[in-house]
């Protein structure tokens, strides 16, 4: 099982989801021999939230990931959050220890830097990567940089040890993250013995890097290089299992965990394709993504699904591949996608799009209802700060927090996947499809148990300041003095 | 030769090219075992010039294809239009016939319909289709409805004789285009006779039709019911090619004439993918078009080129296919596609984007610079005419016409396809281009020679009263006085 999911790389940066320059080629390959997911969802346009709901098949809303500071808010989890991945929630690498897999995790885990959230102490065997998002380089004065691990003890730091050029963009460490796979792919098939491998690369994240090799590679300058190295290891990976004959005994997904984060394009940002909007929001740039399903010999090749799938799905397909039992002492928001991957059906099923602990929209069929409608604050927007460049729907992308509860406003995403022609309140259409979502969103809500938000307490005190392991390298720094704060979280 | 031209097909219509709802499975399995052409451009934002420029391998402004009734304005041929295609040009079929070619157009002309004008006395031998767009039903007293013709003479009118619901959006008209495409083929390959099928059909112009057992088959309304219509018949005209053996004797390319109608959008217009704005538009959606070329045995499979492509290239490829030369005594700006198609090389070209007699943009490698911006006038737009629904970027999107021509506006398509991110005029990647483009917009207007426009007279009188053929139909209707005038273009 290897599940590959990338940052905010967006729908439309892929050749095989119509981005212009097809510079994706082994993705591309990849979805001709496999099959396509057009309508597949992230659980939040945001990174933490949507990987830890990717890994415990849950909400954020559920599983704590999301802040209850302020209405709507988008929240993660930055070197100065106390909260984490929660010991009460099912990982699925705990899960898949019961069937005798090897967990490997592979760059940003981003659910929790504080020991008690350490990936080994949640089901992965191993660990090479970080544990927040690679900013920097930071002073390490105010705030440290960001430590590299190897299994349970730093065994460096982005910048200092890995290095990443912020003038020119050039890093090896996608080059480093590929043959790490390349090579726990191996000992396992060496071993005979059944692995997840998470590889969560950080290469198309702000500050975007690329190894030399790539840069300069694309056409669509050095995000666009990132892109480009990915596609190339990814082809990497796939030879590597077939290589080694386990490639139909292996299932690979790829996807992202939001949306591309249109704020840092086009240098340093993807593209949603003809999307609206991106990541931070609940339109449709923020939360569809490119998906793709891959494993030879079962999959049929060149499949298109319609099938509405998302992130927390993985989870119960990759049990449901080990032939394990999803957890029944709590709400799994994941489904089987395997009926749909290998018979080809359609699961009806919504797709709920949350911002903090607030339902903005729901999708149902090919239709979407728009509860809550925000882009960001007309402060934050008159600074520059802007989630849909180029994009201004009237009543749609609005700067104020937008109340449509009772009214809300409804898109047709087949004919209107741009979210830009809203249905006439008086129309027939709109009354039939309201009485149909607004049936499953009452439902939803009744029985919505929210867990206990993690993102809410930030503290200086907590950043990376002494990682395990920092004694032996000589990096230890000094904390200061804790002062626990309620984190501040604009949008 | 099959050149297949769609009115209004958006860049964003097609699988291959990006759609979200993948349903046009035959185009996509054209591009798979063809080309896929990412950088083609038609020549004028609008059908009728577009479609003179395909003929002759010329801008409008050489063949008289524009207005000079005010600045910067579309302009095409409605019914009253006195103007059409000039005798003094050379249109493909007439250069054709001397190699023997037998020359079949099916569908819209579009340049011209008064006698002179026929497309029978243009090169081509056989045609079945109209002269104008199937707007209507019209009364018949100011406005006639269009005529369908079999070659010299009427057979019936649009709406009377070929029916279009336009309750339901049912007509039968593209199985009955397919069926003349076929019957021709079939014709032509039992003669032995070497052809040029030019198939320019118009479901997907507004008011988009479909036959009835695709009604309702998309998951994007009316207007994907007849892309999925028209991707079934191409399908079929291909397959029809196999079947007779001439596959690898037939070139085929697939393109259309200008970007999506996105005022007719979301039920009765395309998508123009990831680009801005769209017909009528110099911007990237209102002439980016999607683009195959498909010759079995000639053509790599699953090719992909980033060649700069231009609709009058067609021309120009078409008689290099057939083994002529281009005339000397003219300026032709279609190039030879066919070393970029057989043998993947780059030919360094522009791209001028026009509006009436100026040049509003011109692309040079992957850089444009807009010397001219206007989508349309606020008057229009304050009555609800958007050709840019949904995408406003401040000053390039603009509702007056702007001149730019001392400091272009210059945007970089490969990491910013969408044209939201002008380049800063101070950078360093600002002067060293624009030094590079300037030089080819002054060698490109020290030499154009504008054509007579065609496009500046209309009077009622010309229409489409009398059609040959009406007498024996009992549908020849009464003219009103001529009384020729300016035609009135508002954007």
């Amino acid at each position: 099982l290897v599940l590959c999911s990338f940052l905010q790389m967006g729908w439309g940066d892929l050749g095989a989801f119509g981005e212009p320059s097809k510079e994706t080629p082994n993705l591309d390959q990849m979805a001709s021999e496999g099959m396509l997911f057009m309508d597949f969802y992230t659980a939040n346009p945001l990174c933490s939230p949507s990987r830890a709901a990717l890994l415990t098949g849950r909400l954020p809303v559920r599983n704590g990931f999301y802040t209850t500071n302020g209405h709507a808010r988008n929240a993660y989890t930055p070197q100065d959050i106390v909260g984490g991945i929660p010991d009460s929630e099912l990982l699925l690498p705990e899960l898949l220890k019961k069937a005798g897999y090897v967990n490997k995790i592979i760059g940003k885990w981003h659910l929790g830097h504080r020991p008690q959230f350490h990936p080994l102490k949640h089901g992965f065997d191993e660990w090479f990567g970080s544990p927040n998002c690679h900013f920097g380089p930071y002073d390490n004065k105010a705030v440290p940089n960001i430590p590299v691990y190897r299994d349970w003890e730093m065994i460096g730091r982005y910048y200092e040890d890995f290095k990443i050029d912020l003038k020119t963009g050039e890093a090896n460490l996608t080059q480093i993250y590929l043959q790490e796979a390349l090579d726990f792919i191996s000992r396992q098939q060496a071993s005979q013995q059944p692995f997840f491998l998470y590889w969560a690369i950080d290469a198309t994240h702000a500050p975007v890097y690329a190894s030399k090799h790539f840069l300069g590679s694309s056409q669509r300058g050095l995000y666009g290089d990132a892109v480009r190295e990915i596609d190339d290891s990814i082809g990497k990976i796939l030879k590597h299992l077939q290589k080694l004959g386990i490639s139909e005994n292996t299932f690979v997904f790829f996807t992202s965990d939001n949306g591309a984060a249109l704020i840092s394009a086009p240098k340093q940002g993807g593209s949603n394709g003809r999307f609206l909007c991106g990541k931070q929001t609940t339109f449709e740039g923020g939360m569809r993504e490119p998906a793709i399903a891959w494993w030879p010999g079962h999959i049929p090749a060149g499949g298109v699904s319609h099938q509405l799938g998302n992130v927390m799905d993985l989870f119960t397909t990759s049990l449901s591949l080990a032939g394990l039992q999803p957890p029944s002492d709590r709400q799994i928001d994941g489904i089987d996608l395997l009926p749909a991957i290998l018979q080809g059906k359609l699961i009806d099923r919504p797709i709920f799009y949350y911002r903090g602990n607030e339902m903005m929209a729901v999708r149902v069929g090919l239709y979407k209802a728009h509860y809550w409608t925000w882009s960001n604050s007309w402060e934050e927007y008159s600074k520059g700060i802007d989630f849909c460049p180029g994009q201004n729907v009237s009543g749609v992308t609005t700067h104020t927090q937008e109340e449509h509860t009772t009214l809300p406003l409804l898109f047709h995403l087949g004919r209107d996947p741009g979210e830009k022609y809203p249905l006439s309140f008086a129309s027939e259409e709109y009354q039939g499809v309201m009485e149909r979502i607004s049936a499953v969103v009452q439902q939803h809500k009744e029985t919505m148990v929210p867990g206990v938000p993690q993102l809410n307490v930030c503290d200086k005190a907590v950043m990376n300041w002494s990682p395990p392991g920092c004694e032996k390298l000589g990096k230890c720094l000094q904390p200061p003095e804790s002062n626990p704060k309620k984190c501040f979280w604009p949008h």
